[in-house]
């Protein structure tokens, strides 16, 4: 097992460092509630940030590689990257407008993604990923064949250097304005799910399965 | 006005083509939709990837820059910078693994971000950022004072080179698959915003206002 995250100088926060997290245990509940995540890489000397599905299995980040094609062309020695997972759970209304602020946890990961290439290991990672976003389809689905693995790209992120920022609760304003005549509290923000959309071609009698009906990311 | 963007080698889709998007109106209806924006910038040839609220006024974008510290020390003279904003509609489950997908729409807008310094023109971004994510609120919150909007940062990016991918609609299985015995369909998500939740030192007798009780991004 990996030691506990302790800050690098490149994680550490330097503002509000009141809502850092440093422990893993608190970061991995985040990355197990979401599964999309923003990856940031560099070419020559540009910025690049592009969403895409992720699944955590043990210490690593195994992410869904389709939509970065430009990080992975070269992808065979590795490529430094920030990978950020962000969930919203509110907008926090203050009586000035400062203070202002929303809820929401967040966890960034520092490291070098490495393309998973042995076959048997990408099945296997994308049976994870696939678990991570919707635990059940897997099985039920046709399985990935040859053509369509080697078309599919998969990267292995080790979660070594990381960081965690939660902000929760009520506003806090400064004393004097708590006299401010004005509205003040949280809304409350959540991703939800909605009735399934049957696809226009089933099969007769299919019905949506349970893993569609209830989905939801808290656990 | 800007010309209609014209997509560079750099925010040229190479993937899934069928789903770019660089007509500006539609990636505009995209950032007025969001509020919330992925920052990435490159310290030592290293990413990161910040997410912050953000308004789109006319062609800019102001960016709220407490959250990206490590970018704002560099940033008299501008900064390198993606701005990437992603809205999630869905899970795409087809027949087939391979074939499973996400509903989305995002933009991904590349430029150099430079900090709004003179005192009036930032309590104007402010404002305008501040009405992007929640319209009325800030007539009615008590004003920054100038040691505030020093404390604030205030990144102006203007929205020049960009695109937007877009996927919407039903899983798209290979045709022999459409035979295969499983439920296929999308699950729909969308961002909520729940009842407002009243701070506990309340003025007696105010009530949550409209915007915060009708919150929604649907524009």
């Amino acid at each position: 097992m990996p030691q506990p995250n302790a800050p690098s100088a490149r994680t550490r926060l330097v503002r509000e460092a009141g809502r850092a997290v440093y422990d893993r245990a608190a970061a991995y509940k985040i990355l197990d509630e979401g599964f999309i995540c923003h990856v940031g890489f560099v070419v020559e000397g540009q910025p690049f940030v592009i969403p895409t599905g992720y699944g955590r299995v043990g210490d690593s980040l195994y992410i869904h590689g389709s939509a970065a094609s430009r990080m992975l062309r070269r992808v065979d020695e590795g490529v430094a990257v920030c990978v950020t997972v962000t969930l919203l759970d509110g907008l926090v209304l203050a009586r000035s407008i400062f203070n202002h602020s929303m809820n929401y946890r967040s966890v960034v990961i520092l490291g070098t993604a490495i393309a998973v290439t042995d076959a048997n290991e990408k099945l296997e990672a994308l049976r994870l990923l696939s678990e991570h976003i919707l635990p059940g389809r897997w099985a039920e689905s046709r399985q990935p064949n040859e053509k369509e693995l080697r078309a599919t790209l998969v990267m292995r992120l080790p979660i070594e250097e990381f960081s965690a920022k939660v902000r929760q609760g009520p506003p806090i304003d400064d004393e004097e304005d708590y006299a401010f005549s004005t509205w003040a509290g949280v809304i409350p923000l959540t991703l939800v799910a909605g009735e399934p959309i049957d696809d226009a071609r089933l099969m007769p009698g299919i019905k949506a399965p349970e893993y569609a009906l209830g989905y939801s990311r808290k656990r």
